[in-house]
């Protein structure tokens, strides 16, 4: 059941240094890796780790090769190789098709045959389920929504009317997409709410994570494009654009109506206001909010967000604080001092 | 189909600069009207892009009227009158009333005949549910809750033990209420749970986001005052009151045993600490942390969070921090300079 | 029904300062206590409020002994005394054991009889549910995933395949376990999936908050020690290892691969980068960002967290930067003034 490193290596466009036919039975980490186990490095820095481990074959980057005694597997980005061989150790079975006794379909919904849809399933009037999509068990998806070929919505996905999803699409447990947006008028000491009668649409290949919410939009649409990646806990306002390959790390948030260009990354816990434009490639650090539109190809950080450079320039400033003070305290003395000794 | 713009001014208690007899189809933004639709404007600021959208009229608030070229509905306040708008265009079509033949419902149970129990909902012993109250696919609700009348639990809403949802109420999907409050003593170094027996209590017209999570008191209740209006991924702990006409926006939350006068508003990704008081008004900027009592009507922000003046002002000082190294720099040689030339 | 005063003081190891005889009809907060109930007071300076309670007697702390006119249970640790005292005044009735008829419970599963699965519960293949442990409405257990002794899974809750729930653990309404750890690999131009093949594991005693998730591992295991009590809003990165008796409060997130020791406290908000090791007893202060290790021991605030000391010291200077720039500007006009006069 395993792969000889030589078979493996041409997989993967790579070349092997040491015993080609050295047969790989698992992929594991240094740590957990047997002699019968090729385990992986994906930084030089791991290659003294990488010499200890009792892995019998290593998948290292072609920046780490040389690791002694150790038959090597090398390619030029090893977490993508890493990625292709999980694939081939791990071979995901696809569900079975079709729709079980228990799912509750109202009448005028299309259900691709290839698709399958799970226990307690709800799906909506005027709904369209594609082609190979997956249906977990308690997912509810509401009336005329569009489920693309392939996506797969894991339990207790909510999609609310007129939602989108795009093929290849991945909604993880307890995701919520086409939520209203959070829209109140004032009026006579109360918040009105403002109807909100958009949908929301997630592109081809979107995945959302587990408990993330996106809000429908107002009129039009709330939109994340193709093959953006959103984490965990990340909420999306209503009328948000988001570009194409986005990276929007856990409990990230984006309020209402702002736009973010193509390949954008908000690390970790990130808040961006609203009405703001993030241009192409701007980068977020962790725990930042950004209050301001960024251009292009930005990195910013902090509360509020500054240019990134500016940001660790004022962070060293801020650790030579009590240094500052006391220069100026001594100065002040040696003025005092001059001006008793005229 | 449509509404004469006179027939709509008449409505809105505005009026009309223009053709009164012009014919509305349908609401929307200004990028996306057509010549049969009302664009609208809620800021002075969108009137240049006003006038060159494609909108055959505009719905504008007073401060903005006298757009060029348009047949304008002059309302005080556009986004009050864009709700009225949206429910005249966008009727909601009421669910049917009754129960699913799928819902569990367990004895003792007091449903409106009035109400929508759907798909797979399950309902605890002793619960009431009210008239025109709407539990969607999927909601939970445990023993001895009551949902109000007109209340709306969308799909995968839960509601612990003994928790009460008040008159128009809307709970979003996944949203949690009742829970138990985050209570442990200390005892031989283990966590000791401290049962929490109380219960948790939305008023009416409170309205709960996507995946928020309300846990309830230690003893008595927490609860959120009417009209109070909750965004997604909000969290609020055991403990915690909430006055009248709250607003807390996306990822904000409020740590056990804090209260909230009426009116305060916390943006997104806000922090109150434990045992706090804010007092009727206050607001609390995005991304803030509040560890101490904040009195009625200030604002506040920052980490920690300060009266938001103060907190300006040191923003311009850290902005400053470079320069002012740099003076200190310059006196310090200055002084030495003195020194060597005595 | 009730308890004599000095009966409860057996129960809990403590004395009784006033009328042994009194007879405790019910646990209640000092402002809610009648005559017939027992107030509490944790903290000696609630004595004042505590002498105004109508309560019939307190419980208190040692510390806070002698509070006139009331009838005390002494004991050392008031809290404890309050969670043992809450048990007995409500006693949960465990519900009844048995597998709802509307359970789908898939070939291969073992249910210990003494367990009780509830409406619409989903089991997947080749997991085993373990005595006395409850499943609520709507529950989904993935396949090959272990459910240990009295664990209690409430509505809501998604094991993904391969997940473990230690004896006695506690999840609440919504929350996921393992699933998809966020890894993506850069592979022209678009990102990657990394298939995540590792599992989450939760030991015996955890408790993971309403609408919680914890991402499963890459390869091995995403682990959450025994003991640990993790809030609701939290997210747990894949390969996240977290030491036994930690307390992760209210949004908190951990990025992947992070280690935490035993007995550390993240409070609300904080997040923590990847790859990093915290130690046993590390306390982080709410809404700080962790972006370095940290050695066992220490406590850390800030964003970027620092010592706390130095992050207390970093506030005062803040506070001071306006008179700093101030006298700085006093001393540049003095010497001016000098040169000047020269």
């Amino acid at each position: 059941m395993g792969h000889r490193l030589g078979e493996l290596a041409e997989r993967l466009g790579g070349r092997v240094e040491g015993d080609s036919s050295f047969e790989v039975r698992g992929v594991s980490t240094l740590e957990a890796a047997g002699p019968a186990d090729l385990g992986f490095v994906t930084h030089g820095r791991y290659r003294r780790q990488a010499a200890a481990s009792r892995a019998g074959a290593l998948l290292v980057p072609t920046v780490a090769a040389g690791v002694e005694g150790k038959s090597l597997l090398v390619v030029e980005d090893a977490y993508y190789g890493l990625a292709r061989l999980l694939e081939l150790f791990h071979p995901e079975s696809p569900p079975e098709a079709g729709i079980h006794p228990t799912a509750v379909v109202a009448s005028g919904v299309v259900i691709d045959p290839t698709a399958t849809v799970g226990p307690y399933v709800v799906v909506g009037e005027g709904s369209r389920i594609g082609p190979s999509a997956v249906l977990e068990a308690h997912v509810v998806v509401g009336r005329d929504c569009t489920v693309g070929e392939r996506a797969h919505l894991h339990p207790h996905v909510t999609l609310y009317a007129r939602s989108e999803i795009g093929a290849g699409a991945v909604l993880h447990a307890g995701s919520v997409v086409g939520s209203d947006g959070f829209g109140f008028a004032q009026h006579e000491g109360h918040h009105y709410k403002v109807p909100q009668v958009g949908r929301a649409v997630l592109e081809a290949e979107v995945e959302l994570g587990a408990n993330s919410t996106v809000d429908r939009a107002l009129l039009d649409e709330t939109r994340i494009g193709a093959g953006s990646k959103v984490d965990n806990l990340v909420q999306i306002g209503h009328n948000v654009r988001i570009g194409r390959g986005c990276l929007l790390i856990s409990q990230s948030g984006v309020a209402g109506s702002t736009k973010l260009g193509d390949g954008v990354i908000l690390a970790g816990q990130v808040g961006v206001s609203g009405h703001l434009e993030l241009g192409d490639g701007v980068r977020v650090a962790a725990k930042s909010a950004v209050f301001k539109d960024v251009a292009a190809g930005r990195q910013v950080a902090g509360i509020p967000a500054v240019e990134a450079g500016a940001w660790r320039r004022r962070q060293v400033a801020l650790g030579r604080l009590e240094d500052l003070r006391k220069r100026l305290g001594a100065l002040e003395r040696a003025l005092e001092r001059e001006d008793e000794s005229e």
